[in-house]
């Protein structure tokens, strides 16, 4: 059978369509006959079902620069897996954009329409810029070539605690605010801030003060301005970013509260009947500007976290300028 | 009791000091009498041991420049868990400097000479510098006011994983380099690199084959110089301060491996015989420069995600230069 490299598509012929694209899923039919993308070629050559293309062995195709190991990693695990897959090429799958490989469900390949997942490989060194997340698997191999799946999804985030608050004082100091005679519901019903002492007084965070101020139901000198002013200057732009994303989940029925412990902005409580009584946190949030590119090994860090004290972790991506555009991408592990 | 502020103490009398140190371990005594630092003061001030200082109840005296309400949360909250502390001031304590409180062991008190911890106090939003890290507990007080204590401590790193692995050669591919034919000890004894597929074939990532090629155990075209611009290409300077990391692992008897699944460098195994039998990975190791400044949520981050998988986070601060000179710095949460 003889294969030959022709620019980024290795030819082969109707023999190899009946043995590799209609058995085993391979490649792409064109007039008949079979193209392969290398990264496929190179797979039939480490399994030894085809011996060389242009009279290279896999050792010297894969040292050549038509094949990306990167690209062969994840695509040999997933072939490992069980599944079949074709590279997302124009033409060669039906939505080709944003994806490197197109993944069909176990037991169906490239004849079948469903898919399973649309797969982006990354190496851990590279960048993935976080708005062309929610819609695509990530793969991302490591420096000893180990895949890592990372689920990605643009989502809502819905709950339903909002209880009502009466509006009440609080006296600015340093990086909280103080309120020394607060109604019950602001700790116990709502679950802002965190109580000083036994005497009902409530520490507020900055953000938390900044949105209830503004909400007004919060009186303190210099109004919320004042606040906002304070969070600017003890944490920069970031403030503002933190705030819009705390605003929108209040306003989505979501209670937040600090993330700290978990490395995040925020974790949050979608159902908040009482302080007394919370149930477990469902998502850790992390506040980021749009434009934002993640290195992969912060983004596996925190989904690793956020999936050892079983919660989801969620990015809000942020835009500038006069709307606030919030976009929430969730990301988690994934084992095909 | 009258009791007066006088720049940064607050000055009590004889009887103070027989209610209040004799008894309790607040101030330091002086000629007879008690003084106390102002943050002591505001905890008698809160618990309503004093009713005011100049005049100033407790809420006017929190508002006022003379004390952090950080260190307030942290005073009140090792005093919420039973124990008597020292502000660590000249003269107060025996040794101040890197701490601003000296916690005594429950039971003890500052006029016992034992001490539990050397705690210092930092904001969510302040940094710490590693290289002051290793003999204290941090403190951290995110922006509700809940403290967090880190438990820092510098340590050698020490394993008997030190199998002798005959010289082999390999073939720089992009990001890695492969073994076509290495022997078995490679892999299966030394646990270097991972084996490509069945046919014995072994991919080092570039930070091993960098190590090996230094160490004389592997040939490639171009020498270790070629493997090391390879790193340094892809991953700049940090991969000189990961080769020295993993090179000085190495040499303690430890098999690093990828952290990257946990968003560290290094995994480490103290203990290898073989491949095949691996126990459990003890360290994970974050490669730093020495003059690095950590985020306290950074450090939260990776403590919390070290502890949840059962192992301990060690940073590695490499200083530049013709000797490399490494500190291990173990970071673990603490409960007081």
């Amino acid at each position: 059978m003889g294969l030959t490299l022709d620019g980024d598509v290795v030819r082969a012929g109707y023999e190899a369509r009946e043995r590799f694209y209609d058995s085993r899923g391979y490649g792409k039919v064109r007039n008949g006959d079979l193209d392969l993308a290398p990264v496929e070629a190179a797979h039939l050559l480490y399994r030894g079902d085809i011996e060389s293309i242009d009279g290279m062995d896999f050792r010297a195709f894969l040292g050549s620069t038509a094949v990306s190991e990167v690209d062969f990693a994840v695509y040999k695990d997933l072939r490992d897996r069980g599944f079949y897959l074709t590279p997302a090429r124009e033409g060669w799958v039906d939505d080709a954009s944003g994806a490197d490989f197109v993944v069909y469900p176990r037991g169906n390949g490239p004849w079948d329409t469903e898919v399973a997942y649309r797969v982006r490989v990354v190496g851990e060194r590279d960048t993935a810029a976080a708005a062309a997340l929610g819609d695509c698997v990530l793969a991302v191999v490591d420096e000893e070539s180990e895949v890592t799946y990372l689920d990605t999804d643009r989502r809502d985030v819905e709950g339903t605690s909002d209880a009502v608050v009466p509006a009440t004082e609080g006296e600015l100091l340093g990086e909280r605010v103080v309120c020394w005679e607060p109604p019950a519901e602001l700790y116990e019903q709502a679950f802002y801030g965190q109580r000083l002492g036994d005497d009902g007084a409530v520490q507020l965070s900055l953000v938390e003060a900044a949105y209830l101020a503004q909400a007004g139901l919060l009186t303190v000198d210099g109004g919320a301005d004042a606040v906002v002013e304070r969070g600017r200057e003890v944490e920069g732009d970031r403030f503002d970013r933190r705030l819009a994303v705390y605003t929108a989940l209040r306003a989505s029925g979501v209670a937040p509260k600090t993330g700290f412990k978990f490395g995040a902005d925020f974790r949050t409580y979608a159902d908040v009947e009482s302080a007394a009584n919370l149930g477990h946190s469902e998502l850790l949030v992390r506040v980021l500007p749009a434009d934002h590119r993640f290195e992969p090994r912060d983004l596996a860090l925190d989904v690793r976290l956020a999936h050892g004290v079983r919660k989801t972790m969620v990015f809000a991506l942020t835009t500038d300028g006069g709307d606030v555009d919030i976009e929430w991408i969730a990301v988690e592990r994934l084992t095909p």
